[in-house]
């Protein structure tokens, strides 16, 4: 064995000096850092922080070195220090910029997290519901309603396209608790390739004096030579980029950080339009005034992907890269030498899969939250022998939820409006173009997806001018997890999402009749079910097994194709008892709505209103899902609880439990018990209509979209 | 501004100061390392050596500090520098592990990279295609053949599940090239969480006389107090672990590394019955023997999740994991504190999506392979403005292949043996239990998926006993890249990988007769297809519209279900030219084979010999792929070339391209020309056959499960 130990104490006295050396430097601003170079373990110093010289051109190099040569030598951040990050957020696409670079950030993350997010109504909604269900350890979240910090920013002329929200950056210092010395702030357009602790151990840089620490412009913007008569807001030099900042709060609060950036704003709207570039013209013009409020810090934690962009003088390897900023209008589609590293960085955080950043931050304490607690609780107490331990987990599985992925105008609010629900997954997505043709009211569809999947549907959205052109569809991701097809639970994320007082239970195999939208609000209206009367109404689904189909235009087509054997009452086949009490017959020669009584098994497609019973979650994958909803509608109007608990006692066992999406299929005895019914004390009363005029009330299935179908049918054809 | 560039000369004399310093401690075999503690800036030596105490236990801490409390003061890897990488992979899931630890390591990495690979023959065919394709900038591959180095260990008795190949690491000095003089080698179950190049960068360390980095074993197994008359091999103390190794192969070569591990092994055998860590017992005794040989590495390097590990006291937090080693035998599923934080890191590069890592690795010099360049080229050569931009993008895309993905059996050499070959994607996964009993011949798949989906495919076929107990299907994983369904390109990897003289080309949704293996192969013997007459088998097709349908066992029932119009010649709807020339009334009443004639737009079921012309590649989603492949079969009959080229002009563009994987939906305008028949001089003439004894040999397209279906079918519904 080797001696060891000896020379520890040595060791210590060597690195304390080298310490305090860098103690020094560091408060003379500068960063230290070593030479990278095979073969040659001599040092040489170098500066990281960005030089303006006077021709204006990035400092490349450092005594014929390239700055890339150098690699700093990192402050070690404390350990399991809590992090501050702020960020604006508005809308529903940066919503969706937020959650990739949020995940980034967890990707390397070390420390636990504190993120503070100024968001409009919409990107509040969105993201809390995301947190909330995302349960990611040692994550905290704070929300600030941009509305409120409005009027301390929209009497600035801005021309820039993040609008006020990009100006909301400059309020930040009144607008986050007062307790809070320390903040890094960041444009929802960059995406981190290492650890924000490394970012954050740059503070301790920060003299005495420096409030503000920010990466230079990376583009010529600010040198004013553009183009002819391009007057820029003043900057020192190139000025800097806005989109890392580090903050410190505290002092700039005790400077008076308000009426410093008011002031300077204010004089020098006398004499400029308005801004340019939102708050980046004003931190410009502030640093311009007071140069010695700003710590330069090293340009790879802002590489700045713009157009014409120099930021290749600032990184000669991808080694250098810290965070990736997308500030060309042009986004991924910039042109770049690189930009296919820079771009497989990116997918690699759109695609990834957030679950995985669930994992506890061992090490630090890190409690999950309260609600993770209970979960982890309830999993450990099944039992590995249990035979539905599968469906038990599925159950007990909280997914995450992006809801609203894509921009959605809420309808106008109107009485006896009706939002289509239904859910799907990735195999499904061929139906969402016939579903828009033939329903021109809103709809709220839970998708089941992975994250890669997500971006597929964005790509499958756009390639699509039919759903292109509809602002009323609202799609809800729900993050697949688990092998089980969580039917209810997605359901009742798009139920919870529909905006009108109605809504029309529908399955995304289900193609309505083209005016079922306006004969269902007139029929709420004519039916006066507003007015306090409790119904439901069913609609009556038909369904073909042909490939070549024309989509019958009135009740005298329907019926011709039905006798001609084109056309069939839905699931007559497999499963007449399901929609038996919808008494075709009567339909038939029905002249007005006429009521239905309920029976074991039924299973109809209705219309509701939006706060009736949700559905039971714990129905997964195959079966019985929709028949125990109709059962809890129905109970609620007979009060027949203790019949119901008998009939719940015999739900039998369905065989061929099968998921639709991705192709997971399992074979599982489902039983399923239902709980009383004690979430919504409405009285409901199933009802069909008929016969207000125009064309009949239909749904058709298309057989070869059946969810399920293709367990159900394998097995008759092979066993 | 602030002033900048004056304290450099002194910062350089500082850090030339502490290298000195440290470069003796290193001498002494020891890494120093900075203290990681909020607030405290002081240092204190730690050695990250482990330490074999008298008692046996792994040094938790030095001076009550946790290791983890110190972070070493890591020696920068020279820029650019290649790093080789060793590694031993025998079969078929072998072969998937390395390509998730190449992931990982490629993930972090920053060098250009240098694998060498000891490999039987299976894992050569699977990893020569895989990096052929996979063409990632700066990784070189050598393949060195695990057969010509068994006889050097096969003397050794072995207990290890590893077998042979896990000895096979002692004999890598005299196995790689002469020129190599330092090399890492891994276990194919380890992880990457960090950059290669620190691991590499300890190499440093070696003092002259130390030719081997190790990390502690982080079990109590050589300490041989497991149960009674556990008798391990010689260890110091712990031993240590052989997952990850650091070779210095030049001094082993020096040093007379042969003899001395063959004499200690044969020494010790004389008393020990076998090894029972294969490799890692006979490093183990070698190092007993001289333990100046061994640089004991920190134990971050190999953080080693074996059944009651102690790794947990190596680290403390997510930050000190560089390599994790799945070494227990129940790898993902072992117990441990933290190991759902570990398998997400290992999910993480399961699922992560390969073709991002195509990456180049810019800032050090990385040609692309030739290939990769010639397709950049054609690539930039595309006009924007093409209306087929996205087809011919799509052509020229090389996927990445994984063949045999799953362990397969090569069919025993037999000369009229026919393979069954087919494409999927993740969306008809639920056909390979039908498939599997409808056939059971051997079968060569094609399967259209990403990184994510290949695992989920495992868990598929894992669920399933019908598809586990077959070993005559082999799995071939295509993965995705662009949005249209590379029909022929994947035809083609399924058709080459066919071991048997014939291949049955079918289509994933097409369920052949029970009986039409053994039938088929009873005509290709009668009619002596083998004897150098070159003919197509047609292999007549049929098709039901229903959901519940009685597969037919005999030609009788086939007629009489046709009759009753539950059958249907197949396309007779939608494509009746298609499969015209197979002439079905005539097969009717055929009593012997008879000769097709082929005329345009066919496009049969064909077993032909397994050296047929491949498909034309350029064919991508939807149409004419088959076509074109039969008109080229037919050309070579009849060498009317001119004719062809003339037909070919004609290929009518097809309306509503559709991919069927994953939901992507496309219509496009899809133009194809075919190029001259210069592939394959074959005579070849098309053929039917019927009336061998036996049932009569029909395929049934379940039109559910029709190619493209959804595409085709909306349209009419909805026009």
């Amino acid at each position: 064995m080797l001696p060891r130990g000896r020379p520890r104490a040595l060791g210590a006295a060597a690195l304390l000096l080298v310490l305090i050396l860098m103690g020094f430097f560091l408060f003379g601003g500068d960063l230290e850092c070593e030479r990278r170079e095979q073969g040659d373990l001599g040092s040489f110093p170098c500066s990281l922080t960005p030089r303006v010289p006077p021709d204006g051109d990035l400092p490349a190099d450092h005594g014929g070195r390239n700055r890339s040569d150098c690699v700093p030598l990192r402050p070690l951040p404390p350990k399991c220090e809590l992090l501050h990050v702020a960020m604006v957020c508005a809308g529903h696409n940066t919503s969706r910029d937020v959650v990739t670079l949020v995940k980034s950030m967890l990707f390397f993350r070390k420390n636990p997290l504190h993120l503070h997010l100024v968001t409009d109504a919409v990107a509040r909604n969105i993201l809390e519901t995301l947190f909330h269900t995302w349960m990611v350890p040692a994550v905290r979240v704070s929300f600030y309603d941009a509305e409120e910090l409005k009027p301390q920013v929209s009497w600035i002329p801005n021309k820039h396209y993040s609008g006020l929200y990009g100006l909301m950056k400059l309020v930040l210092p009144g607008a986050l608790p007062p307790a809070l010395t320390r903040v890094i702030v960041l444009d929802t357009d960059v995406t981190f390739a290492s650890d924000i602790a490394e970012l954050w151990a740059l503070f301790a840089y920060f003299s005495d004096e420096q409030v503000i620490g920010l990466v230079e412009n990376q583009s010529d913007w600010y040198l004013g030579n553009l183009w002819r008569n391009h007057r820029p807001w003043p900057a020192l030099g190139r000025g800097f980029n806005t989109g890392v900042i580090l903050l410190r709060l505290d002092r700039l609060r005790q400077a008076g950080w308000e009426q410093m950036w008011k002031l300077t704003a204010t004089e020098e709207l006398l004499t400029l339009p308005a801004t340019s570039l939102a708050d980046q013209d004003i931190f410009n013009a502030v640093i311009k005034r007071h140069p010695g409020l700003v710590l330069p810090l090293p340009c790879i934690w802002n590489v700045q992907l713009s157009d014409h962009t120099l930021a290749e003088r600032c990184y000669s390897e991808a080694a250098d890269l810290k965070v990736i900023h997308w500030n060309s209008p042009k986004k991924l589609y910039v042109k770049n030498k690189h930009v296919e590293f820079f771009r497989n960085l990116h997918l690699t955080f759109l695609e990834y899969n957030g679950n995985l950043l669930r994992r506890e931050l061992f090490g630090c304490p890190s409690p999950p939250p309260p609600e993770a607690e209970q979960l982890q609780r309830a999993l450990a107490h099944l039992s590995e022998e249990d035979t539905c331990l599968e469906f038990r987990q599925q159950q007990l599985t909280v997914h995450r939820v992006h809801i609203t992925f894509l921009p959605h105008e809420p309808p106008p609010p109107r009485p006896h409006d009706v939002t289509l629900v239904a859910q799907l997954s990735m195999d499904r997505l061929q139906m969402l173009e016939a579903l828009c043709r033939h329903w021109p009211g809103p709809m709220s569809l839970a998708l089941y997806l992975t994250d890669a999947e997500a971006q597929q549907f964005l790509h499958f959205v756009a390639a699509s001018a039919v759903l292109s052109a509809r602002q009323d569809v609202a799609y809800h991701v729900v993050y697949r997890e688990g092998s089980l097809y969580p039917i209810n639970q997605l359901r009742n994320v798009a139920m919870a999402q529909a905006l009108t007082p109605y809504v029309f239970l529908s399955d995304i195999d289900l193609l309505p009749s083209y005016s079922l939208y306006d004969y269902l609000r007139a029929s709420i209206e004519q039916l006066q079910l507003d007015s306090g009367r409790k119904a439901a109404l069913v609609v009556p689904a038909f369904e073909t097994l042909h490939y070549h189909f024309s989509f019958p235009n009135s009740k005298a087509e329907l019926l011709a194709l039905l006798d001609a054997g084109s056309l069939y009452t839905f699931r007559s086949h497999e499963w007449p008892r399901g929609y038996a009490p919808t008494d075709y017959a009567r339909w038939r020669e029905a002249q007005a709505p006429y009521h239905v009584q309920w029976a074991a098994d039924y299973e109809p497609h209705v219309v509701v209103p939006r706060d009736c019973p949700r559905y039971d979650p714990r129905f997964v994958g195959f079966g019985w899902n929709r028949v125990a909803h109709i059962v809890e509608l129905d109970a609620q109007v007979l009060t027949l609880r203790m019949a119901v608990r008998v009939r719940m006692g015999l739900l039998f066992p369905a065989k061929g439990a099968q998921l639709r999406g991705g192709g997971e299929a399992h074979s599982h005895l489902h039983r399923a018990r239902l709980p009383p019914s004690n979430r919504s004390p409405g009285i409901w009363r199933t009802q069909s209509l008929e016969n207000v005029p125009g064309p009949p009330s239909i749904l058709l299935l298309r057989r070869d979209f059946c969810p399920w179908g293709k367990s159900l049918l394998l097995s008759p054809l092979d066993k």
